[in-house]
């Protein structure tokens, strides 16, 4: 019976990691999750997590799989150094990742931040699968991005390019837990729609529902709901949105002439309410030669395994331009 | 007698198309420059380009030279393509450029922009020499830019990437030839600073020996002059295209992770008038992993001569990466 080849992707977050052992279409053979304990050193994280994949790969081998690599995908971690450096939830200061894995496995290890592995992961597996020029961005707590150019990751000169969450959307905007002022992502990701949504309740005297909720307790889903039975404020606020995403993505087409933006992450679920002013901003921000060229994509990726799918494709990339 | 390999590198220009034959270390062996008769078909230019070409290399071929590849950049250039796209001051439409140079030589020909090719020259030749992330901006009737991501130029999707003059650096600000509003190259560059320059006579009472000169008459130069002597208004418009420059940089940095920013043509002759506002301004807007870390530099390259070597690294890079 002949060995099918399998790689491990790894997704360390703030609260859990996820582990899951995936096959070369991008088919999820086993996973699993457990908690990160932010606190707790990194060494400790490993043990954990190394000794419940070691057990699930007990099972794996017996079914001719083999264990071809292991991606790592990680807030602040550093694709060319294999080290993850301060991430901002956990305790870990500096990590060298790679260092740490080769003492439980002699297998090619890469690890890169969250943003890039998702790019890769639509690369191989998603909607971005035979580009070679695309930017994936995600739209969380913050706004990650993600920058393929050629078919490979762009890293730049020291690891960190592809910060577009950073760019400056609107000069001496909003203040950005960076320490800048109008970031990106102050605009456009979960609490960025939030704060939009506080500045037209405050501009406007439109009634809304969005009325009732304090800071704290609302959230990009509420502000969805609203949006879609018709509120005023929900509504201008998913276009305002869209409008700084449009804005800033005919910023990124003027450097990186993409074929493609992937939006992935819980924002992205609105769909439409912001795509379309997305598209539309785009669109108008262009330069002419690549009107019309642009493609904004949904994530094809299932949300819950997107991230564990991402740190596989990092590793299954690797192994195929060694193996060129 | 052993050969020593030149390869041509030509400038195609909407004045005058310079070419110069250029060894593998940047020392110019022979060079010329004919008008380009720009309401002329391109084939017309290109007879006169290579008769005059042919000429100059029966002379180096007796000095044991031998033609190793033509490299030509050229407003609106497509490298993925081999043409010459409706160049703004050429009444050409569409041409094939590698096709046209096959009918003369057949050598490895390659086509670019003159700011990717100006990029090139520097990597090559100049102060970028050993960088693989690096961004080249010339800054002269607008400002181009040629992006390096590891070792390589990019291009993109479709061979237009790298148009930093483009993004928007205030929104809704001036009109820009482009058709958009508030580009880059509007603020930055030497209609740009002129511009500024009468922004700022009408909204100061400052004097200013610039109040004696017109729109048309004005140029960068008289502006420069006027700064070094202590002009008020010259010397504030250097600090707010600096300023404009050095926001534009961070918002690049963010996206690329370059090393360096090397900055060329006419403007760049200010020096730190122009370079010194745009060093405090990226460093305010730099994220802080990337703080201290960027340089701006000055380019190395013989004003005259920049273009046609870049034209002539551009080849003398296609032949060094096949050779690998």
């Amino acid at each position: 019976m002949k060995t099918e080849q399998l790689t491990l992707g790894i997704d360390i977050g703030g609260t859990n990691t996820a582990l899951a052992f995936v096959d070369r279409e991008g088919g999820i053979i086993a996973k699993d999750i457990i908690p990160t304990n932010a606190m707790d050193p990194a060494a400790d994280l490993f043990k954990r997590l190394f000794n419940k994949a070691g057990k699930i790969f007990e099972g794996l081998v017996k079914k001719n799989y083999e264990l071809a690599g292991i991606g790592i995908g990680a807030p602040n971690a550093n694709y060319y150094k294999g080290t993850i450096e301060n991430p901002p939830n956990l305790n870990w200061g500096m990590v060298n990742v790679k260092e740490i894995v080769k003492q439980y496995y002699d297998l090619p290890v890469a690890v890169t931040n969250d943003a890039n592995a998702a790019a890769l992961g639509e690369m191989r597996f998603g909607v971005a699968k035979g580009m070679k020029n695309f930017i994936q961005i995600t739209l969380g707590t913050g706004l990650g991005s993600g920058i393929v150019v050629n078919g490979e990751l762009l890293y730049g000169s020291d690891g960190f390019a592809g910060e577009m969450g950073h760019i400056t959307i609107v000069r001496d905007g909003r203040k950005c837990a960076c320490g800048k002022r109008g970031c990106l992502e102050t605009y456009v990701s979960a609490p960025g729609i939030k704060r939009t949504v506080f500045e037209l309740l405050a501009e406007s005297t439109d009634k809304s529902k969005l009325r009732e909720a304090s800071f704290e307790g609302l959230t990009s889903k509420n502000i969805y709901d609203a949006a879609i039975t018709g509120d005023k404020i929900a509504l201008a606020a998913f276009k305002l949105t869209g409008k700084y995403l449009g804005q800033a993505m005919a910023d990124a087409v003027a450097f990186l002439s993409p074929e493609a933006f992937v939006i992935f992450g819980g924002l992205a679920k609105a769909g439409d309410l912001l795509l379309q002013p997305a598209q539309k901003h785009l669109e108008a921000n262009l330069l002419k030669v690549f009107s019309g060229k642009i493609k904004i994509l949904e994530s094809g990726l299932p949300e819950g395994d997107a991230a564990v799918l991402g740190a596989s494709a990092l590793i299954w990339h690797e192994l195929s331009v060694n193996k060129d």
